[in-house]
């Protein structure tokens, strides 16, 4: 049952990856005002060698003034598909080519406040290139196994949420015998 | 190896549940600015039965025009810790009490864009009460069995990501014999 209507929305902040808009909701005959962020769409990649080993990366992120341990990711250009996304962040973070993809979820941020879309896709069939990093970039790329990695999530070593939500698919799929 | 600075940080925009920030950054001597959203911390919360059932509810968000199955959720309100928000939203959103209770993860949203922490709990030896909805809310509680909830996150029914994270890691957790 819905009683939540849409009475107006519009754009009132411009942050280049990101937009907020202003919209103007009315629940049971009340008017009420929300200010929500809309993301762009995001690729998420995990590499996966024959022998069950995942490929993920280490950066500093200024927001977090650390290195963190994530997966390959970024976000889809103007005219790009997802897939294609995801092929060429593997190549620029990862350095790696995949003749195999999957994708194994299509997952939304969070349901109020930012709307985002997460692809997930399964990288395989793998072969090593060189990464083409962007000015100031660096990313030290991180070959683990499978195990190890869901090891790190389970004890909070691994914590940003796609990342975890891949690797735990992972985890999943293998013990179904489906990866 | 960080070679990323913060020059400067300043709000431009609060939205309420999120505040806009503008950050210079200081990349290999070339300035940059970029606009972050900051959104409050959130908690999620997975009700679990002694005999392996989950509590998830089903609302309708504006935000995809259709109901969505998902987590108990809620922003940490001022001066409030996560745990005190966590029975709020339990209560509020779901009707149920815990007398057990456990944070099985502490997330991120996303290392770049968006910076939003869920304090994901696990909520055990539960009570059934009644609902504290705002005006307007419609929440339909659902209980399924965990290995149900867990299936629909692989056929992509159930799709927010904090939700995905929590199901998979109750799930391993089962598989360790540690739930």
């Amino acid at each position: 049952m819905n009683s939540i209507k849409i009475v107006s929305k519009k754009n009132v902040f411009d942050g280049g990856r990101f937009k907020v808009k202003k919209v103007e909701l009315e629940i049971k005959n009340v008017k009420k005002t929300h200010f929500d962020v809309e993301r762009k769409p995001v690729v998420c990649v995990f590499p996966l060698t024959d022998s069950y080993e995942i490929y993920l990366i280490s950066q500093y992120r200024y927001f977090f003034e650390k290195n963190i341990l994530e997966c390959v990711a970024g976000f889809i250009d103007e005219n790009e598909t997802s897939l294609k996304a995801a092929k060429r962040e593997l190549k620029e973070e990862a350095g790696l080519l995949a003749s195999q993809w999957e994708l194994i979820g299509k997952q939304d941020l969070a349901a109020s406040v930012v709307k985002g879309t997460l692809f997930l896709f399964l990288a395989k069939d793998l072969e090593e290139a060189a990464q083409d990093l962007k000015t100031g970039e660096v990313i030290k790329v991180v070959k683990m196994p499978l195990e190890e990695a869901v090891k790190k999530v389970m004890s909070g070593e691994i914590n940003s949420v796609e990342t975890v939500s891949g690797i735990l698919i992972l985890d999943r799929l293998r013990r179904e015998k489906k990866l």
